[in-house]
């Protein structure tokens, strides 16, 4: 794949799973219910409900941990025909206070390479989900000082991006997207003609899969790490 | 008091209780959980207990329905000592939906001040509390065309809008910020020296009240509803 990045002015990072560990809580979370559950249903069942009603509470909840727990609390409910404890409920409220209090995990090469790139680059953090909690993660991980600033969108979908573009005031073909989603962080921008890279993350949410034919002939470059990264972008600064 | 909007160059506007009814839905929920919970306690008890539910959660869930129906599910378990029924607590989560799908009801004259205003000066909606929920309204409302963009904020203290005047690259004096609560829109306006006019809304949330000591001696004009704004800020058009 013939790839230039020299036109690159601005960019923009994902940080769950892209910068740091988040999947891993859902994961860990999942099976956390399944456990409490198990009295009522096969953990497989569990699993297929909750991802169900977390589907179904999407265009209300949002994306994030709040939501989540609140569809966590509803498939307990209906899963055990009303007849599930307070005690598990409140240990399902505990689940998503616990996961609120995760320290923040850095990715392998993620500090280097943004404190590299930052001397050539406008790095943007880009996210999606509840407002606090990712500035409170981003806190935590202490890269704020890398980025110009952080972008809060209540979804990542081409018209977020082509907004986002335009109040940033650079062309399509100045940005680029590193992020570990396919449907979030690279399919929608190489639609709108920015440039994407993805760094896949050994754990894939459902709702963030997407199908062969969905990125059929579609231009973008994968990497491993972040380490990579650096390197790409490198090699065109000597170059040019 | 002698009042100066002649260098405003950006009019922030609160949107909760300032430019659409807010409040007033949080107060009909905690009738709802009062009648729910009748069967444990008091009516008062309850409102006490849910309230320090909520300010204890509040650095964890921040603003918003989702916190707010967390802290309602946490509660109802702790008042009734683990016996409320599924079915109750299906309730709470069906009053958290319901606020969520609320129509927007503008408040006397919002529509006509802000096309008014957005002639003469930039305006910025200024949220805090939860993203998707803030954007779900805003499209609701039909005021987006006034708005040269919306920011929604983790918090509204002095840091938070000190950030946000560093990032619309203008002087504290060039800005003014409109909107009903004293503790949020107000006092850390006028503490980092910007300009501020209250508009008060008749119901306020306990959390966000304030004493005379923290207003004495403040600078700010207060009005009684947003039309009386765009007298103030058009006589002075019509005056310089």
């Amino acid at each position: 794949m013939n790839t230039n990045y020299e036109h690159i002015k601005v960019i923009g990072f994902d940080a769950d799973d892209t910068l740091w560990v988040n999947e891993t809580y859902f994961r860990d979370a999942e099976l956390a219910i399944a456990k409490l559950m198990a009295p009522y249903e096969t953990a497989n069942t569990i699993d297929q409900e909750l991802f169900k009603k977390e589907i179904e509470n999407l265009p209300l909840y949002g994306y994030g941990i709040k939501g989540f727990v609140l569809s966590m609390v509803e498939m307990a409910i209906e899963i055990s025909n009303n007849t599930v404890s307070n005690k598990t409920i409140s240990s399902i409220l505990d689940i998503g206070k616990d996961m609120l209090n995760k320290p923040v995990e850095l990715l392998d090469g993620v500090e280097e390479t943004l404190k590299t790139l930052s001397k050539s680059h406008r790095l943007i953090l880009i996210t999606k989900g509840d407002l606090l909690d990712q500035e409170r993660k981003m806190e935590k991980s202490n890269l704020t000082q890398y980025f110009h600033h952080v972008e809060v969108l209540s979804d990542k979908k081409e018209a977020n991006y082509s907004r986002l573009l335009e109040h940033l005031n650079i062309k399509a073909s100045q940005f680029l997207m590193v992020g570990n989603s396919l449907k979030s962080d690279i399919l929608p921008l190489v639609n709108i003609g920015a440039n994407a890279i993805h760094v896949p993350f050994h754990t894939t949410w459902l709702h963030e899969q997407v199908s062969e034919e969905e990125t059929y002939k579609k231009e973008y470059q994968t990497i491993t790490g972040l380490t990579e990264l650096k390197k790409i972008l490198n090699q065109h600064l000597i170059q040019s």
